[in-house]
Order: structure tokens, then C-alpha cells, then sequence
């Protein structure tokens, strides 16, 4: 008899480098967060910056310096429990790593942000996620909306999509809007023109290509903060790879507000 | 014919000084914030601790270093505005004052907190505040829980108290879980030796006296974050005066949440 999974033996799988890819095929069932590591110095103006833009950046947890332990999985290092790393200096990828420990410094601070697969998990179970909603064409655009500024901190604001029957609109719009940690209710649904967005020209992913028949919904999302960091040049940050989380000892729907 | 007050004429009379008194006796429609000032230098561990405690902790908005205005009440001055300030020096009060401008400095950061004002007329709205809810001794208790320490901030969290029917209890709970800017669910209910409250030594207003047939209701209180800031003895800040604070130009029940 096999036993089923528990986070923390997901944990162990990547940490010991027996799971690489993405964290979505694995331990569903709970809430996985994105982490991202920045100098003590700029932790104020990310912090605020998330706090300020709640719904991109739904703070699942804030590490204290050089701390790599976090309440939201007790067992876990935040340094090797992630996939796959992205290691960013001035502007620009310098680095993908399966373990950040080699470079860690004790005036990095560790935000954990929640993400996606919250809200994928959430529109799952209300029956939504098995049609169309299941975009196979990931993707991240740019749109003409700003997120408010916070110190050397500013852009526009990025989002995901995904595409709903036009029956549907409704009850994702509702259920997400119960999944804050999720990036909660959708920015817009309908026109992608009306926020901005250029969908030949994603910022990650797959051009836009709306099936017929379906809404395109947009989500608000962390890729904001990263386009920001960069923007802004900031000397050195590390961040988790697209899709590669770090999976939490929390249930998923411990986030469900209301 | 008498024309119904605004907000900014509210905060007009503060400014001028022909309204002195309690903010929840005036403007009873808007959302009010309490707003607290620190040096940049603090300002960090103010809003981690604010991100850590979010039922005591609501922040409505935070704003950039030295800056006086607010996007939750585009005319006003943070400085001017709520009737009656503290001014706080390594732990001890050292003035009261109706300005802010004599001491303002560049370095300063304000923070507007949620209120339980808010929280006030959502129950009045359901339909309980009219009763035993409405409590005329108000008050703030240290319990014996613990906030998430932030940097140099730590230390208990502290609640304040409404007294419920039984019958109630259901309703307040559902309803005040809608309003995190007002401080949320509950801490408790019940018993208050189950949360260590010691009702006879209020940190502030009266002790303890829970009227026959009902059941006290605790709720987070941003006191907490205040006996923090003394605490630690933080060499100054300043903060709006118990019950004196700014009438912002949102409607209260912007934010329900649910």
C-alpha cells in the first residue's frame, strides 16, 4: 500500500532533488507560496509595496532577517525547499538554483506570497476549474493599470487570465473574491483592451488567444512586484522559479475568507 | 433648512477647532482611521508587526515619509484633522495637542489604522448594537495571549470588550468576521479568564462588570501596538488621543468584506 503524500515528505522530495518540476502536479491539497528574498534594505519598500497592492502580493508571510524558518510549514527551510530559483542582480537573471544556501547572506528577509493555485484550488471545488478555466496556455501581461508606488517601487500592474463560459463569469467572480491569498477577485473580465492589455506581447507565456465562446478573466498578479524590482535595478534579489512553490503544511482552504 | 454635515466639513470644525470631542459622536457614516506617527526608523517594525496582528493591527493606509495627505480622505491633513493628539517620548506621554505641524518632521511616517467604529456600525446595522452591545464603560484589557513580535516591537495582545446577549453571540461573530477593518471576528467570547483578561486592571477606561445575562465579547485592539511603542521605549511618536480620529471621506461600510 502506497501512502499518500504529506507536505512535508514533498518537501524532502525537492529539497533531496527528487521533484524538479512544478509544484502544482504535487501536493494540491495544500497552499503554496512564492517565495521571494530581498536585503533588509529594501524590505520596507516591498513590504509596503504589498500592502499597498494587496491583491498582487497577498502576504502569506514575512520572514525576520536572515531567518529561514517559517510558521506556515515549521519543518521547512525556505532556502532548498523550492524547486528552482532565480537569482536576480541590476536588472537581470544571474542565476537559477536548486539551493539558495551557498548564497545566503543574514540581512536577506523573506516574503512569502501567496499565489494562484490557491485560487485554481478554490475554483475547483465550486466545479469551475475542469472546463476552460483550466488555461493550458499560461501566460503574464502587462496592463495600462498602475499599482500604487511605495519607495523605489512602481509599475504597471501584470496579471494572469484565464477563460470562463460566459455562464461561469459570475460564480468566479464570487469565489474568488473569498481567496484574498489567492490574488482574490478578478481586476476585469471581458476586453482585454479595456485594462491595457497587449496579449501579443506577454511578459511570460503564451500570447493571448481567447477561445471562442469564453470571457477572458484577469487576476492581479505578483509578477508585479518582480517587474518593479527589477525596474528599480535593485543590486541583488532571489526569487522562486515560475510555477516551482514552496508547498506549505497549510490546507488550502485555511485561506478561504467567508 | 440645515444642511447634513460632510466629512470635510467635519474635519473642517476639528481643524478649526469647533469640534473638540469624541469622533464617533460626529460623522458616524464614515469609516474613521487612527492614525500614528513614527520615524522612518521604526517604521518598518510598525508595519511588520501591523502585517503579523492584522485583526489589531487593520491598516486602512500608510503613508510616504513626511507626507500629510491621504487617498482616504483627499483634503484632509493628517496633522491637523482628529481633535486631539499624544505626543509619546521613551515610553512616557509628554503633551497633548490639538497640531501636529509645531512638530512635524520630514522623517515621519503615519499609519491610519482601522477602528472599532467600523465594527460599531456594522452591528448597529444587524440589528444588535441598539442593545446590551452598545457598552457604556468602555475599556482595554491585557490578556494573556501573545501578539507576533516584530523587530523591537513585542508584548501582549490587548482587547477591548462588548457585552451580548446569548442569543447574539452567533450574529456578532458572522457579522464582525465581514469587517476585518474593524478588527474582525472575535478574539473570544466567553469566559474572560480563558484569554487571562484580569477585569480589574484595565490598561485603560473602566474595570471589568459584566452585566448579568450576557456574554463579554473581546475583540484585538491596536492598543496593543501602542503598549508595544512604550514598551521599547521608542525615543517619540505620536498618535491620535482615545476616541479622537480622522473622518475619512469612505463610506463604513466600504469595508465589508463579504
Amino acid at each position: 500500500m502506497v501512502e499518500a503524500p504529506t507536505a512535508e515528505s514533498i518537501r524532502a522530495a525537492i529539497r533531496e532533488g527528487r521533484h524538479t518540476g512544478l509544484t502544482e502536479t504535487v501536493g494540491q491539497e495544500w497552499a503554496q507560496g512564492g517565495p521571494l528574498f530581498v536585503p533588509r534594505e529594501y524590505a520596507y519598500d516591498v513590504l509596503l509595496y504589498s500592502v499597498r497592492n494587496p491583491a498582487a502580493l497577498p502576504l502569506l508571510d514575512v520572514l525576520d532577517p536572515g531567518a529561514w524558518t517559517t510558521e506556515l510549514a515549521p519543518g521547512a527551510d525556505v532556502r532548498t525547499d523550492v524547486p528552482l530559483y532565480e537569482v536576480w542582480a541590476d536588472g537581470q537573471k544571474i542565476a537559477e538554483v536548486t539551493d539558495l544556501r551557498p548564497l545566503w547572506r543574514g540581512d536577506l528577509v523573506t516574503f512569502v506570497m501567496g499565489t494562484s493555485h490557491i485560487l485554481a484550488m478554490g475554483l475547483k471545488e465550486a466545479g469551475v476549474a475542469e472546463t476552460t478555466v483550466d488555461n493550458p496556455r499560461p501566460a503574464i501581461y502587462r496592463t495600462a493599470l498602475p499599482t500604487r508606488a511605495a519607495g523605489r517601487l512602481s509599475g504597471p500592474l501584470c496579471v494572469t487570465v484565464k477563460f470562463a463560459r460566459p455562464d461561469e463569469v459570475a460564480i468566479i467572480q464570487r469565489v474568488s473574491a473569498t481567496l484574498p491569498a489567492g490574488h482574490g477577485a478578478p481586476v476585469h473580465a471581458g476586453d482585454p483592451a479595456a485594462i491595457g492589455v497587449e496579449g501579443d506581447a506577454p511578459v511570460f507565456g503564451y500570447p493571448l488567444d481567447v477561445p471562442e465562446g469564453t470571457v477572458p478573466v484577469f487576476w492581479a498578479c505578483s509578477y508585479s512586484l518582480l517587474a518593479a524590482l527589477r525596474a528599480a535595478k535593485i543590486p541583488w534579489f532571489a526569487c522562486h522559479a515560475p510555477g516551482r512553490m514552496l508547498v506549505t503544511d497549510l490546507p488550502w482552504h485555511a485561506y478561504r475568507n467567508g
